[in-house]
């Protein structure tokens, strides 16, 4: 069973991604805004992750470009919105493999400190059209969401 | 009649507004980029806009405080996604009246150039949750919509 749960209702712009770590929201935090910590989790394992910059503040950038096992390459930035540690970041995001640009999506991420030393994270994403959110979910995004958690899951050892 | 707009179907988290202008997409664009217009038209007529910082290019940010008549102060910001002249600006907004922070929204507008130099102008806007939207459609958008595009009749009169 996997443990990121997806809920995305039908003819809607938004979904719902809740995941549980056994980690201090601290430590899940840090890992959401660190550069060395957070290039370490991103993306399915077999992509390598690079920060042309990162600069997780409210009103702040990123772009990030990741590489595929066969060179091939995979970008997408945004802007921060909000980042309030540890308890939320507001940010949007855009794939720039898309073939137009303009398909934003906004992403509000909360860090739940839960009982038991563990954390809750919930991200709500409000995207621009239903066309956009469900080509996002049949990219195979639940399946890179689950190996993506796993090696924070993995990252998160190490830090405790 | 309304010439601006509103569509928002039931259960969803984004709503559209659609208005036309009769003047040419860069003179329409402009006044959504030039500090100095941008305050002539923002908000209905009984409220003075006053820029703390606004930075309308890809990556930077807004803060925006107006004034009522009673003295009383509403104040909103975000930061741009996108903003690629004269097409497409994509922004995010967040009203800072509400009873907590963390209610973003991500605001796509295009600017579509129309036969005998009219324009339309095609704000889609992206909630967090069906209760967001909802709200800020309760709290009497349609009509404020219509008092500052009415301004920006005016505004854009001037200019050409």
């Amino acid at each position: 069973m996997p443990r990121t749960h997806i809920s995305a209702e039908t003819d809607r712009t938004d979904l719902t991604i809740t995941r549980e770590f056994d980690s201090l929201r601290e430590h899940v935090f840090r890992a959401f805004v660190d550069p060395v910590l957070y290039v370490r989790w991103q993306g399915p394992r077999r992509l390598t992750t690079r920060l042309e910059f990162f600069e997780p503040r409210t009103g702040g950038s990123y772009r990030t470009v990741q590489t595929d096992i066969d060179g091939s390459l995979h970008a997408f930035h945004g802007v921060y919105h909000e980042v309030s540690a540890p308890e939320r970041i507001i940010s949007t995001f855009e794939y720039e493999g898309l073939p137009e640009r303009g398909h934003g999506v906004l992403d509000a991420t909360s860090f739940e400190a839960l009982p038991g030393g563990r954390t809750r994270v919930t991200v709500h994403s409000a995207f621009l059209s239903v066309e956009d959110r469900d080509g996002m979910l049949h990219a195979g995004m639940e399946e890179g969401l689950d190996e993506m958690y796993e090696q924070l899951d993995e990252l998160l050892r190490e830090l405790s």
